[in-house]
């Protein structure tokens, strides 16, 4: 079944909840993005996903990636669809105007990445890893380095790649062992094997630009000693054109569990000759513009195969006709009902549903604060937004791959045994959406970033930011009749994510144990406080934009139904999440290494 | 990374926890089932998972099995396994003596299938369905029918199906069209087609017993008029020797996610000869001796990858050496700790290992009411067995298959992209657990068996049994005071249950929809209340056996704080599970068909 864009959907988060078009206009560098503009590009991008790239998503994992002697061939369609896809400038979307890319909001780029890993999340990453490694290049790099790479990358015909990772060095990147040795020119010599490389060799760019981590001889131990190459697979002249071939080499591709039309490369560099980006030594601090932008990619694509498991399951659902409705026949002249009359059906397709709203919603949530952390004219706004977004980013990255993840089980156990035959692409799914759980940061070290690091370690800061646009909303609401249905709950969860907050921040210093004892459930319990803070703005939208329609009324009158299921069958968790923090770190940590 | 099965736990749940001995001296038919039996038993049972099964695991994976003009061909490997299990007697174990079965009790097969699904889920399913058949055929089978298939299927040279699904009828059997034509000799002539029949067809015995569902022309219309016949893939003489093929074809097999080596067959039945099994229009009610056994091996497969992806998780996280303990270094020579001093790691294996304990409890403790409702000489006692089965086993089957998966995607997660790549096994687990969840009847259906079938339309009869049996439980331990500190948790959560199910039961005469709306968070809170029922006995028993020895106190003391681990951090969940139920229908009802 070919995926649909649901731009109504998105529509009504960008125009109604979050009001796009009148907060692009207090930024000079999106001022001109309007509602018209956005709705063109969304629905282009529709196209393409529904078009060009999910008729070679099953196809592209049946087949896979292939590998001999260096090289990676991706699956049939895919070098065809590349052309295209970098023909219709999507590559340079969100590019610098300066070098050629289009200066698009964040805003507009994650709904339109939700699309395209929805329609095939394999051919996503190659162009996901291209924008990730020229944000960073476009951030710290030279203008030399700029000028070279960056107007190619804009237009897709190079590509990008991050190489963090090596066999013995995962989450813990001090230990990296790859090194850099300084060579003529202002280039360096690098060495060292990389696993894991997304897109690290493949037929689809004429050339493939990596971002290497490695570590100058002599350099300090651990994280403060890592710096940031950029390595081209094809060196490059100094008027633009290629050149000799570098000396990095995919040594073979993994045989993994999902994403098979997506390389995931083992590389070697052997002197492989490479430029510094940013300064020496300041290497993983470069990366973080990136990990932020590329982290939220991750949530996304968990919203965007939930979003493609329950329009599949939705309409199996509509046409299955299995068993009566409990109440009696609702299609007397037939053998059985649909599927979707049973309580049990739907529980899980709401489960869905309503998840990937609040997910989808909470990605615009942290990609506008990611654009006004960068394209804000005023500076405290600037850094108002850049606090909230360092505590979203994990939480969004962690919460919406789990949900995502789980929205994709729930979409195959509605088909049952047909879920699970390969024909209706659902277990596809499930094994697509399984890898956003895991890479760029495991959703424990996610968890941990967010409990550890930018919560317990300042304190609370960038908590009571959050907490205060949460308050604003509450005090703007607390007069409203028509909201009172809905927010007592949101009241509720939000006093006690506070509660376990200051908890976990007094039990942490007595024990450093208790932080990684809670962060887990708490970065749970702060997703699920996320979704309801989305669902109670979705849900006043809702309100007002059916007092105003006429035809639509039913669609606002659904969402608001689907905020209720939410808050009654999915917020309890916080009950139990609740508890779980409290419990603390003693009968996790009493246990010897023995006794496991 | 072989198998290893985990004795020690096993014997510690059989032997003390559960006193199999004792209990089995109570009926003559197990009356010789030792605790020194057992222990052989075992013992052997876990050198065939480890070192004849486990080994042909993944490549039986990576091979599949591959069709053929109607064969299909096992993975390599596969059939010398197989002559050497059935070599081994394995087939036969809990066969009918008088017919050349071993007679041994659902208790110690239970444990044994646990470890042949752990070691290889492909390969456990040949045989599962075998023994289902069997059993099947043995208790409604006429005379003449068992002699000439039972011997040759307890020696697995002959193996056995269940033929239900059809393409239009999966969990709503009264619409199959598969039809039973009378012919000569009190033989039928069956026609129609079936899917998703597991070992449907394969190179592993010398012939194939199938059981099939199918209609007489003018049975009643639904459930009630269908019949069950064995149709035998070769037609055999009346000497029991090997006669003509049957009219019975494989069409093809499913591309599926998992269980790859387990062929799942298309079945083309055109005028096959049949014989009728136990009355006509009687099938259903024929196949649910069957179908507590089958399902009980469901969560037993459940547990049994759960098992396998612990003890790898376990050994990576034991290895692995990334970051250091919150509290400072514990392996100050080395340059960074092994990730088991991490809470959240510790969590994650904490949560996969007290599941895998409980679940195995629950399995066994439905396993011993199964024996006792068949061989107990008390009628009384066997009727009420008998009706704690029919309540035990859906919850059984669901909750151990889900907890069992998550348990899977959890080792996974552990792993890290390790878990993702094929190498360690763990991805594969993940996709061979997840259709536990989907075949024998889904999960929501089982939930629905229990909330409706077994618990609202009967007042609660069986329900009110498995009370008692905790209220005794609590009433045995009142003054115990090692139980003090776990018993008030064990009291809340059956006291929510209680409070729930007459809730529903109430609800449920104004609203029919009540039932299933409530039936899925009610069948996981009945799993948890089991689960916590079972960690008590184990903590009492545990306490008992510390106090007793002296060289194995550890072991005991290990028990006692993964108990702790669960009422702190995994019984919780109790409260959202009886929030949701009480949140009703209505949230979930009042959605319209567009408003999905």
């Amino acid at each position: 079944m070919a995926y649909n864009a649901p731009l109504k959907d998105m529509q009504f988060l960008l125009n109604e909840v979050f009001t796009a078009e009148s907060m692009f206009s207090t930024m000079p560098a999106t001022n001109e993005v309007t509602e018209d503009l956005m709705t063109a590009i969304l629905e282009e991008a529709g196209k393409i996903a529904g078009k060009l790239l999910s008729p070679i998503n099953q196809t592209g994992d049946k087949e896979g990636c292939s590998y001999r002697d260096g090289l990676v061939i991706t699956p049939k369609g895919f070098r065809e669809a590349y052309a295209d896809y970098i023909e219709g400038g999507w590559s340079g979307l969100t590019g610098e105007p300066s070098y050629g890319g289009q200066g698009m909001p964040k805003v507009i780029s994650a709904l339109i990445e939700e699309m395209f890993f929805s329609a095939n999340t394999s051919f996503c990453l190659y162009t996901v890893l291209t924008t990730g490694a020229a944000l960073t290049i476009n951030e710290c790099a030279s203008e030399k380095l700029k000028k070279i790479y960056l107007p190619k990358m804009y237009q897709g015909i190079w590509s990008g790649t991050m190489c963090l990772t090596e066999s013995h060095a995962g989450t813990d990147l001090g230990m990296i062992n790859t090194k850099a040795v300084p060579s003529e020119k202002d280039s360096y010599h690098i060495s060292g094997t990389k696993i894991f490389i997304t897109a690290g060799e493949h037929d689809l760019s004429e050339n493939i630009v990596h971002l290497v981590l490695a570590k100058l001889p002599g350099a300090p131990a651990g994280p403060r000693g890592i710096s940031l190459f950029l390595v081209p697979k094809i060196l490059v002249n100094e008027d633009g054109s290629l050149g000799t071939r570098n000396n990095v080499v995919c040594g073979s591709i993994e045989n993994k569990m999902g994403i098979k039309a997506s390389a995931t490369c083992v590389l070697h560099f052997q002197e492989a000759t490479g430029f510094l980006i940013g300064e020496l030594n300041n290497g993983l601090s470069n990366l973080f513009t990136m990990m932020n932008y590329e982290r939220l990619s991750m949530g996304l694509q968990g919203n965007g195969l939930a979003e493609s498991s329950y329009q599949i399951a939705l309409e199996y659902a509509s046409e299955r006709l299995q068993g009566r409705a409990a109440k009696g026949p609702q299609l007397v002249d037939k053998e059985a009902d649909p599927i979707l009359v049973h309580p049990d059906v739907r529980r899980m397709l709401l489960t869905m549903k309503v998840n990937i709203i609040a997910g989808r919603a909470l990605s615009l949530y942290s990609s506008f604060h990611l654009d006004i952390s960068r394209l804000h004219p005023d500076e405290h706004v600037r850094e108002r937004s850049k606090k909230l977004v360092s505590l979203l980013v994990p939480v969004q990255k962690a919460y919406c791959s789990d949900r995502g993840f789980e929205a994709c089980v729930l979409g195959q156990q509605v088909l049952g045994g047909h879920g699970y035959a390969a024909e209706w692409g659902l277990e596809q799914n499930v094994r697509d959406a399984r890898i956003a759980q895991i890479y760029e940061g495991a959703n424990g070290i996610q968890a941990l970033d967010l409990m550890g690091r930018k919560t317990v370690r300042t304190g609370g800061e960038q908590f009571n930011l959050l907490m205060k646009e949460m308050e604003e909303f509450l005090a703007s609401q607390k007069d409203n009749i028509d909201m009172k249905p809905y927010l007592a709950k949101f009241f509720e969860v939000k006093l006690l994510l506070v509660e376990t907050t200051k908890l976990v921040i007094e039990k942490s210093s007595n024990n450093p144990d208790e932080v990684g004892a809670a962060s887990y459930p708490y970065m749970e319990l702060m997703g699920l406080t996320l979704y309801c803070f989305m669902w109670q703005r979705i849900i006043l939208s809702a309100i007002e934009s059916k007092k105003r329609s006429t035809d639509t009324q039913d669609y606002y009158d659904g969402l608001i139904k689907n905020g209720r299921f939410f808050l009654d069958k999915l917020l309890p968790k916080s009950l139990s999440l609740g508890e779980e923090i409290k419990a603390g770190a003693d009968s996790l940590m009493s246990v010897t290494a023995d006794q496991f």
